[in-house]
C-alpha cells in the first residue's frame, strides 16, 4: 500500500505582529521625501553610508551587560560559531562601529548621512512598529560647535526642502552644559532638604540628577509651577493622587526653573537670562552659554535668525543622552487630533552632540554631533498639510475586447509608454468587460482605451475619461454631460495626442 | 572598601562576517540605477511594494520541512510566544504572502515591483555576501503569456534605461512546457537503457528528469557533443575522470539535444525547429511552442525583434523552478576577467512563470510571472562599460585660516549652497593648514577657498583648483602652469561666480 503523504497545514498569510507592508504611494511618497532630504545633505558635503543591517551584539553594545538575554530590545540570534548577531536598532551605533573600523581611510571630520529601516524588539502597539525608517546625518571628529550650528542650518533647509515653509517650523537649541552648570549649583548645597541625615551615596550623583531631568521633562505638561512643586514637596496630579517631590531647596528649584523658563522673545535676551543664571557661579554653565552664543552667531551670520532657530532651554528631550548642544525641530502648525481637537504637530527631528560612542571601540574619545529625522512623523506632517502631490495617478488602461488582437493592444501601450505616458494592457481574463472597468477603477486609472473589432476596421478607438466619468456619475447635470462627454471616438493614429489631452484635462 | 568596577573588554569594530558596508558613491550609484529601473517599471503600470523585512518562518515556507533547524538558509530567531521569525531570503516569497493576505484589496492582475536587501544564512565566501540587493517585478493573477511578453519588453527597456545600449544585451526566452513535451517523448520508451529490469520507481519520475535537467545545465560548458555523451554512456572530463552518463536511448538523446540546439538565426526558424521536434508527438510540447510563438508575435508587434529578444531553448537556468516561459537577460559585450582573459559578461537578470506560490496559502492556484535583476552584477556591468557618471565630485572646501572668523567662512558656504554648489567649511582642528588641504584631497574636493586676515581686509579670497593643481603636480610643463594657474585671487563678492567658473573648467 502506498504511504499516504502527510498533509502540511496551510501557512497563515500574515505580516508578523508589529511589522507592516507598504504599498504603492506609501513607498514612493516616502522615497520622494528622502530623496529631497538626501539632496540637501549632499549639498552640505555629507556622504551616503549604508552599513550592514546586521551587527554583532557586541558592537551594538547597549545590550552587553545583560548577558543572559542578549536579545533584550533587539532581534538577535546565535551563529553556529556562537557569536550573537542582531538587527541594528538605530543608525548611530552602526556609525560608531563603522567609524572605529574605517577611521584610517575615512576623512576627518567625517560627515555622513544614512537612511534605512531599523528594528526594535518591543511589544507592538497601535502605531508602534518593530521596523521603521530612520534618516540621520552626523559629523564625526569635529569638536567645534560650528559642526552643531551646521546641523541646525541643514535641518532648517531640509524641512523647507521637503515642503514645510518657514514659519511652520522652529529648530530649538539647548545645551546640556548649561544644565550641567545648573546642576553644579545644586552641589554647592551638598544635600537636598529631604536627605538630611542620609548617607552620601543615596543623595548625590545620578539619582538626584535623574530625578531633576525626569521632572524637567514634564515642563511641557505641567508648566513652570508644576515643575516647581515637583522639584519641591510634591504635587497633586489630575487624578487627585499626590506625587512626592524631589525635595530640593528653594534656591535650587529657582535655578532649575530659571533655566527652563529662560527663553525670551529674542535669542539675545534668552542668552542674557542664561548668563545671569550661571555667570560667576559655574564654569561649566558659562562654557555652555558661550557655546550657545557661538551657535547663534554662526547661524545669524548665514541668515538663520530667531524666526527659524531659537535658543530654548526648555528642550529637555535627549538632555540625559547628549553631552553638549541639543536640538529639536518642531512643527508649529496645528492639526486636528483623532478626537477633533486642535493641537500642535510637535517634534519631527532631534539630535545633539555625543562625544563618547566611538570610545567604546578605540579607547579614544571622538567628538560627534548629529540629527535624526522621524521619517514617519515628517511624512504624516506633509500629508496633514497637503504638501504631498495629489494621489498618484494610475496607468492608462487599454482594455481587451478581442483576445486575439492582443498584439494591437500591446502596440497601443507601447506607443503611450514611448511618449512617457504610464500605460498597461488589461492582462486578466478579458471575458467580462465590466471587470476590466472595475480593475481600471481600482488602479485609479485616469483613462481607459477601448477598441472592438468594428472600431479596429474603421481605424478608430474609444477613449474614456474615467475621472470625469466618475464625477458625472456622482453629481453632474445633463447639460455638463452633453457639453463634455466622458467618452469619445478618436482616430487610432492620434492615440497619444488625444490621450495626453484627456490626461491634461483631468488634472 | 569600594568595589572595583569590572572592566568590560573593548568590543571589536567589525562588520559581521559575510556582511559589508557601502560608502558614498557605492550607495548613490546603486540608488541612481534603481531609480531609473523604478521609472521604467512605473511607466509599465507596476506599483511599488515594500514588504516587511521580517516574515514568519511559516510564511517563508521553504524551510518548514526541516522543523529542527528552522534557520537553515535563513537568519531566524524564536519569539517569546514561540513563533519563529526570519529575515526574508528573496522578494518572491514575501510577494506570495502579501498577495494571499491582501488579495481582496489588491487589483487583479497585481503588477508590483520591489527593491531591497535580502538575507541568506550561507557560508560567506569571496564576493559572496549574506546581505544583498534584489530588484524584482512580478505580475500576479495574469494567466496569459501577454504578461510574460510584457516582462520581457520591460526588461529590455530597463537595460537600455540604465545605460546598456541595444546590441550589448539580449533577452533569451525559453519555455518549460516545450521541455516537458520533450521529456514526455522519453516516457514513450518507458525505460532508459540502463534501467532494464529496474523497478519503475527508480527509473521514472523526478530522478531521470532531474538528471536530464542537470545535464542540460552543462550545455554552455561542454557543448552539444558533451551533452550527448553525458545523456548516453558517459564522458571523460578535462581531468581525465570518467563521468557516468544518464543512459538514455539514442532517439531520446536526439530529442533533448535537438531541443537544446534548436536556436537558429531567426526566431521564426527556431520556432520551426522546435515545432518539428514536438508536432504531432506531444500535446504539452505543442502548447509550449505555441506560447513561445505568441510571445514572439506580441513582442514583434511592439518592435522588439530578434536583435533584442531571442527564443533560445538553451536557456536552462531556472527550468527546474519555473512552470512556463523562462527568460534571462545576458550582456553580450566582453570584459576582461581577473586573469586578463576576455570573456562575455553574461547574465544579469532572470525570471519566468511560476504558478503555485500563492496556492500554499490559499489552496487556489494563482498564475504569476516575474523577473529579478541582479543588482550588483548589473552595477558591475555599468562600471565595466564606463556607463556610470564620472566619480562623484566632492564638495568645495572652505578652509579656516582664522578660527574666530568661522562665521565668515560659514557665510561663504551658505552662499555657495544657496547657488546649488556642494560646499562645506573645514570643521576639524584648523591649526595645521596642510591637514586642511589633505582633507580636501581625501574628499576629492574640486576647489578650495582660502581667506586669511589680510585677504579679508582687502575683500578678496583665494580659490584653488585642486584638480588642475593635482595635474600640474603630476606632469604639466611650465608653460601650462603659467597660462592656467591653479590658484587665483578673486573678489569676495564674486565668490559664487568664480567658483562656478572653476568647477566648469575642471569637469
Amino acid at each position: 500500500m502506498a504511504k499516504k503523504e502527510k498533509k502540511q497545514p496551510r501557512p497563515k498569510a500574515e505580516t508578523p505582529k508589529g511589522f507592516r507592508d507598504y504599498f504603492g504611494t506609501e513607498v514612493t511618497e516616502r522615497k520622494a521625501m528622502l530623496d529631497r532630504i538626501a539632496e540637501v545633505y549632499h549639498l552640505y558635503g555629507f556622504e551616503a553610508l549604508e552599513s550592514s543591517a546586521v551587527e554583532t551584539v557586541e558592537a551594538l553594545g547597549k545590550f552587553l551587560p545583560d548577558v543572559d538575554r542578549p536579545n533584550e530590545g533587539v532581534f538577535a540570534w546565535q551563529e553556529e560559531d556562537k557569536d550573537w548577531l542582531a538587527l541594528r536598532y538605530d543608525l548611530t551605533a552602526p556609525l560608531a562601529r563603522v567609524y572605529a573600523q574605517f577611521r584610517n581611510d575615512l576623512p576627518t571630520p567625517y560627515r555622513r548621512y544614512a537612511m534605512g529601516p531599523v528594528w526594535r524588539n518591543e511589544k507592538p502597539g497601535p502605531g508602534r512598529f518593530r521596523q521603521f525608517y530612520q534618516c540621520d546625518a552626523d559629523t564625526v571628529g569635529a569638536p567645534s560647535v560650528a559642526a552643531d550650528a551646521e546641523i541646525c542650518a541643514m535641518l532648517s533647509d531640509t524641512l523647507e526642502a521637503v515642503g514645510i515653509p518657514r514659519g511652520d517650523y522652529i529648530v530649538r537649541v539647548n545645551n546640556r552644559k548649561v544644565l550641567n552648570g545648573v546642576l553644579e549649583l545644586m552641589e554647592a548645597h551638598k544635600q537636598p532638604s529631604w536627605a538630611e541625615g542620609a548617607t552620601n551615596n543615596e543623595i548625590r550623583g545620578f539619582d538626584v540628577e535623574d530625578a531633576v531631568l525626569r521632572t524637567m521633562d514634564k515642563f511641557d505638561k505641567v508648566g513652570a509651577e508644576g515643575v516647581r512643586q515637583l522639584l519641591g514637596e510634591g504635587r497633586l496630579d489630575e487624578s487627585g493622587a499626590f506625587i512626592k517631590g524631589v525635595g530640593l531647596y528653594e534656591d535650587q528649584i529657582d535655578a532649575v526653573v530659571g533655566f527652563l523658563t529662560s527663553r525670551a522673545e529674542t535669542n539675545e535676551k534668552t542668552l542674557e537670562n542664561l548668563n545671569q543664571l550661571v555667570a560667576g557661579r559655574t564654569e561649566t554653565g558659562m562654557i555652555g552659554v558661550r557655546e550657545l552664543r557661538e551657535i547663534r552667531d554662526l547661524l545669524a551670520a548665514q541668515g538663520y535668525e530667531g524666526d527659524r532657530i531659537v535658543i530654548d532651554p526648555s528642550v529637555v528631550r535627549g538632555l540625559g543622552y547628549y553631552t553638549g548642544p541639543v536640538f529639536e525641530a518642531e512643527l508649529t502648525f496645528e492639526i486636528t487630533d483623532e478626537k477633533g481637537r486642535p493641537r500642535q504637530f510637535g517634534s519631527v527631528a532631534g539630535g545633539g552632540r555625543y562625544d563618547d560612542l566611538v570610545k567604546r571601540f578605540t579607547g579614544q574619545s571622538v567628538p560627534a554631533t548629529g540629527v535624526s529625522i522621524g521619517v514617519d512623523r515628517l511624512l504624516a506632517a506633509l500629508r496633514a498639510k497637503g504638501r504631498i502631490d495629489a494621489a498618484s495617478q494610475g496607468p492608462v488602461v487599454v482594455t481587451v475586447m478581442d483576445r486575439d488582437r492582443m498584439a494591437d493592444y500591446q502596440s497601443m501601450v507601447g506607443e503611450l509608454r514611448a511618449a512617457g505616458i504610464r500605460a498597461e494592457v488589461y492582462l486578466g481574463n478579458p471575458k467580462n468587460f465590466g471587470n476590466q472597468l472595475k480593475y481600471a477603477d481600482k488602479r485609479q486609472s485616469p483613462v481607459a482605451v477601448i477598441q472592438g473589432g468594428d472600431e479596429a476596421e474603421r481605424g478608430v478607438v474609444q477613449i474614456k475619461d474615467l475621472i470625469l466619468g466618475a464625477k458625472i456619475a456622482e453629481d453632474a447635470s445633463l447639460e455638463e454631460w452633453k457639453s463634455q462627454p466622458a467618452q469619445r471616438e478618436i482616430s487610432r493614429a492620434n492615440l497619444v495626442t488625444e490621450v495626453r489631452k484627456m490626461l491634461e484635462q483631468s488634472r
